[in-house]
C-alpha cells in the first residue's frame, strides 16, 4: 500500500461529544494507515505524493452497518407495507433472482460503486441465500479495495419456497464460505447471517452459533423492529423470556462480535444483555421510519454503553447515503425527545457523526477516526 | 416566450391519488403553457425546436410554498433548538444582516440560482424586515424568469432592537412594495408577510389586513408550530378562542388567499376556520423535525378539504430539495399513523409529488401539473 499526504480541512470526532477540525493541514497516510495531521509536512515526508484537497473536507470514510445487497433494485419502491408484509410482497421475490449470477453481478457492481461514490468505504452487508452469489459479492467487494463484512442469508422456514433452504445445506455453503474468505482478503470477511429468528428454525441457529464460536466469526441479524414481529416471535418461542433471549440461547448473541439491527422494541432485559455482551445495535431511522416500525430510542443505548452504529438498511432505507441517515438519526431522535416528555435527550451533530464514522467503525477494529497520539499532531 | 417540444418520460399527478406517465413522448409548450402530450408529433408543431430528454423524467416544476431567504447562510447550521429561541440565537441576528444590499445580493443570488438547480420553479418566501433588500430578492427573481411570491417581513414586538420596526413605518414600506411590484412582472408579485402573532402589535396586523383587502394581496404567516409558541400567542391575546382568531380577526386569514405555516398543534375550531376560508397549510415536515416542534397530522387537513403545499422552511428545514421534503412528508405521515393507532393514514408516493407540485402550484393559478383535455393527450 502506497504512502500519500492529503491536504485540506481536516474533521473527525475522536469521541462522540466533540468535533475535532485542522483547517488547511495534511493527513499524512502510511501503509494505509494514518500517522498524523500537521500544519506543515515534516521532513520525513517531503518525498510522499501530496494531493491537495483545498477548501474541501477531508473526512473519516462513512461506515453503513446494515444493508441488504440483493434489495438494491428495490430502492425507493414498495414502501407502503410494514415488515413482514414487506419482506413476503416485493422483498424475497427480489432476494430470489440471485441465483441467476448474471443479474447478481450487474446489482452487486452499482452497488458497490454507489457506496464507494457516497463515501462509504466500509459496510456490513447482507447477501441472499444464495452461496456462489455471495462469493460474487464478497470478490467484488476485494476488487473494490473498500471494507466489507459480507453474509450469506440463513432462512430455512417461514419464506417463499425459493428461499427455504435445508438446514443441513444451509450450514454446510456457510461453512464452505468461511473457510474459503476468512483468511482471503484483510478487508473483507463473512459474517454469520442467519435472517431474523422466524426465518431460522432452533436446529440452525445452534448451528450457525457453532460455527461462529468454532471459527470465531461474528453475527449479524434483526432484532425487534416491529410489533408485529416481535409478537410472532413470542407465538414461536414462547419458552423464552424474548426476542433475544432466543439469539443468546444459540451463541448469536454477542459470544462472538455481534450486530442486531433495529432494537425498535427492546425490553430492558434485552437492552441489559446487549450491555453485557457488547452487541451492536444497528440504527436505520430511515427503514424505520419507511416501514413504519418505529423510533429507536438511541440515546437510552449510549447512555447504558452499548455500542451503535448506523445502517442506510437498503431497501427498507430508501437512501445509500449516509448524512441522510444522519440526518434521519437526528430528526427521529428529536421526535422521541418530545415523545419521552422531553426525557431522551436529541442526538447531537457530533454524535450523528460519529455514529456514522467509528460508532460502527470501532465493528472493524480502528476505523472511522483520525485519533492520534496528540505528539503528532502539530 | 417561445415554443418548444420536449420529448422524455411524462410524469405528473392529475389529482393527488394517481401518477399519469407517457414514456417516450413529447410535451408541447406554447408561449410558456403546456398545450398537449403527444406519442408523436403533430403537423402543426413540426416546426417547434425539440429537446431530447431519453430515459430522463419531464415533471411540473416543484413548488416550495413556504422559505426564509435571508436565512439561507444558517443552512444546516444551529438546529439545537426550539423555535422560540431558535429565532433569538440564530435566525434573527442573520436576519438583520440584510440592511447590508451587498450582503443580500450574494445570498439571495446564491438561493435563487439553487432553487433552479434543485428545479424548484415556483416558491413562496419570506425576506427579512428590510425594504431594500426585499425589492432586490423581488427583482433577482424577476430576472431569473422563477414564479415567487415574496414578501418582506412585518415585527414591530418582541424581537431584537435591529428587526423591531416602526408600526407606521412598516405599512408604509410595505404598501410602497405593493404598489411598485403588483404590477411589474406576471411571474414575481408581493405577499403580505407578518412574520407571526407575537412578532406584531394588533395595529400592525390591522393594517396590513386592510392592505391586503384594498390591494387583494395574499398573506403569508406562520400557525401553531411549537407548543410554547401557542402557549405564548394565548398570553399575549387571551381575548381570542385560539391562534388563528387572532389572524383572521384582522382580516388575514383567507380574506385575501392566505398560507399558514406548519399547523401542528390546530385546534377542531382552527381546522374549521382553515377549511372554511380555504387557507393553505405549508407543511414543513424537515423543519418540524429539526426544531423539535412535532408531526403535523397532514391527513386530517387532506380528509377535511383544506389546500396543502409542502415548504422546505430553510433555514428551519436543512434543505432546499423538495424531494428531501417529500420524504421527510411520508416519512412524518407514517409516525403519524402509528402514533394515532393507525387512524391518520400515512401519505402515498402520489400524494407526497402532489403536494411538492400541484398542491402548492395551485395557490398561483395552473401551475403544478398537465393537466390536459383528453383530446389534447394522444
Amino acid at each position: 500500500m502506497s504512502s500519500i499526504a492529503l491536504k485540506g480541512d481536516i474533521v473527525f470526532t475522536p469521541n462522540k461529544d466533540a468535533f475535532k477540525t485542522y483547517k488547511d493541514h495534511y493527513l499524512v497516510v502510511e501503509d494505509g494507515k494514518v500517522v498524523g495531521i500537521f500544519k506543515e509536512l515534516k521532513e520525513e515526508y517531503k518525498n510522499y505524493p501530496v494531493k491537495e484537497y483545498t477548501d474541501k473536507l477531508i473526512i473519516p470514510g462513512f461506515v453503513d452497518i446494515h444493508l441488504h445487497a440483493p434489495q438494491y433494485p428495490n430502492l425507493g419502491l414498495g414502501l407502503d407495507k410494514e415488515l413482514i408484509p414487506w419482506l413476503n410482497t416485493y422483498t424475497f421475490p427480489e432476494e430470489a433472482k440471485y441465483n441467476d449470477l448474471e443479474y447478481a453481478e450487474k446489482v452487486y457492481r452499482r452497488l458497490i460503486y454507489d457506496l464507494w461514490r457516497k463515501g462509504t468505504t466500509s459496510s456490513i452487508v447482507y447477501s441472499s441465500i444464495h452461496k456462489e452469489g455471495t462469493k460474487l459479492l464478497m470478490d467484488l467487494f476485494i476488487d473494490s479495495n473498500l471494507r466489507a463484512y459480507v453474509g450469506k442469508v440463513n432462512m430455512d422456514r417461514n419464506t417463499i419456497p425459493e428461499l427455504s433452504e435445508d438446514t443441513e445445506k444451509s450450514l454446510e455453503d456457510t461453512e464452505e464460505i468461511i473457510k474459503e474468505y476468512n483468511d482471503k482478503s484483510s478487508l473483507v470477511k463473512p459474517i454469520i447471517t442467519p435472517r431474523f429468528v422466524p426465518s431460522c428454525t432452533e436446529k440452525l441457529m445452534k448451528g450457525l452459533g457453532d460455527l461462529a464460536i468454532r471459527y470465531d466469526i461474528p453475527v449479524q441479524s434483526h432484532l425487534s423492529e416491529n410489533t408485529d414481529e416481535v409478537e410472532w416471535v413470542k407465538s414461536l418461542h414462547p419458552e423464552f423470556k424474548d426476542y433475544a433471549s432466543v439469539y443468546n440461547a444459540y451463541n448469536l448473541f454477542g459470544q462472538t462480535k455481534t450486530i442486531m439491527a433495529h432494537c425498535i422494541y427492546n425490553t430492558e432485559n434485552e437492552l441489559d444483555l446487549m450491555e453485557k455482551n457488547q452487541v451492536y445495535a444497528a440504527h436505520c431511522p430511515n427503514s424505520n421510519y419507511n416501514l413504519s416500525s418505529g423510533i429507536m430510542p438511541v440515546r437510552k443505548f449510549l447512555d447504558k454503553g452499548i455500542p451503535v452504529g448506523l445502517g442506510s438498511d437498503v431497501s427498507g432505507g430508501h437512501s445509500l447515503s449516509m448524512p441522510s441517515v444522519m440526518v434521519a438519526a437526528i430528526q427521529a431522535s428529536k421526535m422521541k425527545w418530545l415523545e419521552t416528555n422531553k426525557e431522551l435527550k436529541p442526538l447531537t451533530s457530533s454524535e450523528a457523526f460519529f455514529l456514522a464514522t467509528e460508532g460502527g467503525g470501532s465493528f472493524f477494529g480502528k476505523v472511522g477516526s483520525f485519533i492520534l497520539p496528540q505528539k503528532m499532531v502539530k
